[in-house]
């Protein structure tokens, strides 16, 4: 979708034919790696280099897409991995490093912005979320303030915290069981909150469900939601606003 | 249930025949209108005398219960009557009085009990459910404190009735869309807090589901739930339980 | 929560009794109208004023909340809105004027910010929730790109105001039906995107349900979403980001 | 219920006695291998042979049912198999391979049909999906063109694919999550449209209801779905379709 | 997304200057009426003119809407339109006629295709649904045959109609309640078979998703779903696939 | 499917020609009004008559179907009518007479078939449900006992009638909100129990889902449960179980 | 709660105690082992003896309680039981006898009634369930007529089993994926189908619930639904009307 | 929240600096471990001390948590924890003692408070859920009287024992299945009834869903309702309502 005009003025002046032309501007910008199309144009449409989902990827594919991105982007971002992924990973992408809470695997250096965002979470069980949120934040160059173990049964962990709050570009709040936490903390900050449910508590919580609507039906104002567990994403946006914020 | 000792006594000194003890030990008590089976031994059984849901009831039906149950306990209490109801109703129990607002008609003196509770509501629409409550826990003999449009986006207004919420025998926390009132309340209380969810919200709040589903998901101890927009019920519980701590 | 340090300056130079700043510090401030009780700290909390939810509020305190909050800001904003309570309203506040397809009601001057968001629809039925966000993010300062009718069944629509999205601060996709919209704006910007679901389709989307599930499953980075049919939720997010972008 | 008149005649003719054609009549078209009764029909029916269902049947029953159909139709066709079973049955039907990606057993010849079909898939984790359906529509005769990873936040890997899509008989859309591609194909198309919704994703995506709800409620037309991961179903309709183009 | 190659070679040959020529790259084929796209293009691209869905759209921008498409086109359909509609339709396109039970408007000549398609019913509640697809399939040159009243619970109906239903080129099976008529009409055709759920019912039919999950889940081969009460969706569908067949 | 033998007998004596043989085998036997197929045949097969589903029909068709069947069977069951079309079926059917609780209208003398069941119901709105069951169980030839009214919440006005409930053929119980009047009837009687779950409730009974997921729950063995509120199909089983005890 | 004459007799003739008559009347009939309450009185109440759901029972409670009830009754049934439990049950029991597929446990001889039900499944995948109804059934007393694999997608199957249907005192339908079976089968039978959905398919049928949505939603009259896989459900309340068949 | 009038007299009398009572308005009162913040204020505000989740909690935070609260209480109460956390934690609190059945963790003597609760619960396998509310409750100071195995299907097993449920201050009603326990109780009891849908069943209790929803709907009075399978929750509010009704 990029580069149209330039294309166009290369066939006005003969420097490309007509039909490489055509080629060109359907084909857009990817790698076809066989089995995977690398959207190797997505920095540049994006400002942020494509993330890789290792989950249930084949080992070679897994390898291979790393290397490649590596090498093209001098980092690449993975999430969801497991420990045999990074092992593999790391042999090719000796810059490959692991975080086993947070399932990320990192390579070369987090992008530079400044500006804090805050992460908060409702109980330790929602860590791993909040970390996954917090390192992919990083990752793209935020400073992130963790407020961790504020679940909203015992307010003034959460309010002693209020000016961390206030502070900040954007919050993230993450919570299992009711999600109350998106709405408190809506109501306490003055910029955009990601709101990411998860699949902590029991019974009707539905694997996440209860907290999904929770949050999508909160009463403040400002609450947006991600999916449930979906720290990457609400790192990822919250990065974005960030960047906005620090530009 | 009741009485079987003294039915005996009296089939041993040949007091009642056989045949009469059976018919007695078998139908228990209720008094058989035709259209209806009058629970009349509830007041004894539970204490509290038996309540008349109006909605849908033919109105003669409505009005021979009332008649009958204000004849034989000198109270009654009807709830989701429409103004009609109340009309027709006060014809034949002229001490009948309506409340458009909780739509709940009473007759007589409420019970004679003592004791407080308290009573939250999330928002102004949550009111005719939060009134429905309160009257009718006043009506069973309750003090009631009503703390209306305390939602948690804003935590000041909740937080300065602190003092209130902790020295209430039972709390009611009432609200819709995420329902996360119940948690922060029952965070702040030291007796059990009734939750009620309820219709009030749109989009993804499903009829009060979101709310429903926070609510039992709570991560506060000492908090239960009942039906979405059941401020009688939820009245009627908490009246049990200020009755325990004040008799 | 605000102020604390002052009230306690005051009290260690004997200018407040113990008393009286123990009262202050638990009121936080919040004007208690009886029946309601304003946040008026909202303003200084989170920037932009108090909103006023119309649906369900009775007449006089509808107009009574709108004089209250026109006075202390000199700006109200109204959702939900009917004609009748727009009448009502406009006795009071003069400067009231209603717009009937997004059901506001505005008084007052828009806030300052400069700054561009989109808003993008998928088709002319999603239009009363696309101006709702709309009109909401420019009651709060933005300036407006109106993207309608750009359903993914006719994806050329979209792609020839692909430079639009690429220039604005944020984007609001706004989509009933299968709700495909966020995921292929969510690949064309590099700036966060607000999903809106409407209950706009038939059969088995469930009153906005599909289109819900479908944006938070988005396959897209940086899509977050609010509840079914909250175009104001969203305008409210979009301005918030957008007054950190242009600060 | 076919070859009525032919029974009919027989008896009129005397050749075949009443009671031999009344029961004639009833039993159709079976083989009763005592554990299952295979619809030895099937193929002059519907002009394809009857399909095997591997998952939880029997080592006997399955080795069995393979051979039987063999033999008789010169070719079978054995789905959701694991390669213990392909194992046992390549022992009776030395002619049957194995793929482990679409757990697809195959014996004999495809059939011939020429004509070709497209199918699309949003990301790598979908193209078991895709090759369960892909080997499918192979088997029963089509030539098949495959896309994936394709999904719609990178919409130029789609779009440069477009001349494929406009030249085949049927197109096959499968994606998991927001199952967006089946909108964004179905614009592209002029020939019918097969949406597979997965259960690729995570979080709220249901396993797959996310993506059924996201193409049931598809705003494009021509589009009809199957059920979720049902590769096979719309490899089979698929090659319905393009059987009628090419007849 | 049409004729790239012909604008190049126009910019090749200096007959389009490149900003004309990147405008029409990027604003491929629709007519802006401000209130909406109209998707010009579609005819070209689909094979069959653009269709109007009639609910909820503004009084002038339907007629203008359907002014607009039969100017071009020379023939109009609309879907879901009710009675007034129709009349302010036809006051500017003369040609209009409408159908109560099927609530389509329909202007100008039918196209030309040949071929037939079968349409099964469950019940005489399910004809409106029926008569959707049966007028649509024949606006877009199909000949139907309308087997009505076929519900499962007496199969000997549906069985006399054996043969018509073997000579189709494609079969549409309409059904409420349990659904189960696609199963059993997919088990009789050797062509596709287009289920169509309804919401004709009641109990725990849930508006037509018990229908919905039956045919998601027919255990016959060939059998693909469109949403709920579609009816227009699947005589769409099916005049694709009888166009494919008569070609 | 009935009488092949006789037809074949025909064929092989001559008495009937080959192609009216085969027209007999595939029609089967209704009668085609054109808008609907009469499954005149179902007297014989099921030993009961063709019921009219009322609900929805247009007038002429109504009054034509019922007409029809008096005519053929000398008594007919309506169900789910209203006022208007019993009386437009009267003025063809004189004897033609409705019950506006159950919306029953019944033609002709009931069928005579001896013994006893018992209807069960929980409160006095599910009053209409349960005459519909009594009223078809009668018009099928049942004596009906009529418990209404028993309540689990008063345990002792079931009790009460226990052994009328031990004497019946077949019992239905009747009960909306939590339904366990049917696990209670099902610990009393040693006959089948047919639970009817109604949509009366409020809150969280989802139009009588939680009765029926209730009561397809139940600890009780000889349980089975029809749709919700589905007063006659629960009749009609009542009167096949009891024909079949009687007989 | 038998008995009570019997009782109050004594009573009356100062055979019993006042006190001893109280217990008697409020015991009723059960043995309290301590862990379990086993309810001996069954058998009279029902005319079945107590049957034992092995699953998730401790070993020690499983075999007590098998044991007791065979001393008592001479026979017994257990359900869902494991062949670990059947051996240690066999230690104790020695006339106890396991099936794998239908995974019943059985000491004792069946009851003796007569009288013939009929058992249909969709696919070889039901037997499970078709077993543990049948091998139920025959316990008690029932002969059994089994109809296997005769899916609704090759009707002839079932078709040409019709005789034994419409011989039989009850037929129970089990099938999985969507549930047609129920509806065809209710079509041709003359006496109760007892429909049991299986979780039998995959994708969107939801462990069983699609089967069971489709079968409460029967189109057929004189069909009821268990509970999802409960064959043992069917199988007793087949049974029970069996027995009144018979009788 | 506590203590704001001594902190303010502190300041007042210039005891406390300006800034350390900011402080410690704004932190309340917890201990931060790092990876959690202990609510250390929580025996103050509720009565009872902070109870330990223990379920996915690390082993060192595990133990330091019960090591902290153990020293600073003198007892500790450990929910959901298996048996290897049991053995860790006793290395550290030898006062430590494991019940495998209620996977709950005591170590300290009980509260002492008198009064007594009746658990009731409806089958052998719900057991566990009963006893972690019957454990709970006691170590806050409930006596506790066990009904178990009094499932509704056999009535007086429960009846027998009506005098026990009576005099208790509190009931709490166990079940899963249909859960009609809750309502059976709810109206033999005068008390609160806490209500436990517990996830044992099969088929379409989905988990605990069919319960909670027949319990949330209870036709009685006086009950509502806690988490699936949340026996702690009971317990603990159900020792809340004792301790109102004891002091």
């Amino acid at each position: 979708m990029t580069g149209i005009e330039e294309i166009l003025e290369k066939v006005a002046n003969k420097e490309m034919s007509v039909s490489d032309a055509e080629k060109a501007l359907k084909s857009g910008s990817y790698a076809d790696l066989g089995f995977a199309k690398l959207d190797t144009g997505r920095s540049e449409r994006s400002g942020f280099p494509e993330v890789v989902y290792c989950e249930g990827k084949l080992d070679e594919h897994l390898v291979s897409i790393f290397k490649r991105l590596f090498d093209s982007e001098g980092r690449v971002l993975g999430t969801r991995a497991n420990k045999h992924q990074y092992e593999i990973v790391r042999e090719e992408v000796s810059a490959a490093v692991y975080d086993p809470v947070s399932r990320l695997i990192t390579a070369g250096k987090p992008l530079k912005a400044g500006g804090m965002i805050a992460i908060c979470c409702g109980g330790t069980s929602d860590v791993p979320v909040a970390e996954e949120a917090a390192q992919t934040a990083e990752f793209f160059g935020c400073r992130v303030e963790r407020i961790y173990d504020v679940g909203v049964s015992g307010l003034h962990r959460l309010l002693s915290k209020t000016d961390v709050i206030r502070e900040a570009n954007c919050v993230v709040a993450i919570a299992g069981m009711e999600g109350a936490l998106a709405s408190v903390v809506g109501g306490l900050a003055r910029v955009p909150v990601i709101a990411v449910p998860t699949s902590v508590g029991y019974g009707a919580n539905f694997e996440g469900l209860s907290a999904l609507l929770s949050m999508i039906n909160s009463c403040a104002n400002g609450v947006a939601v991600v999916n449930i567990d979906n720290g990457y994403g609400a790192g990822y946006l919250a990065a974005q606003i960030n960047r906005l914020a620090v530009r």
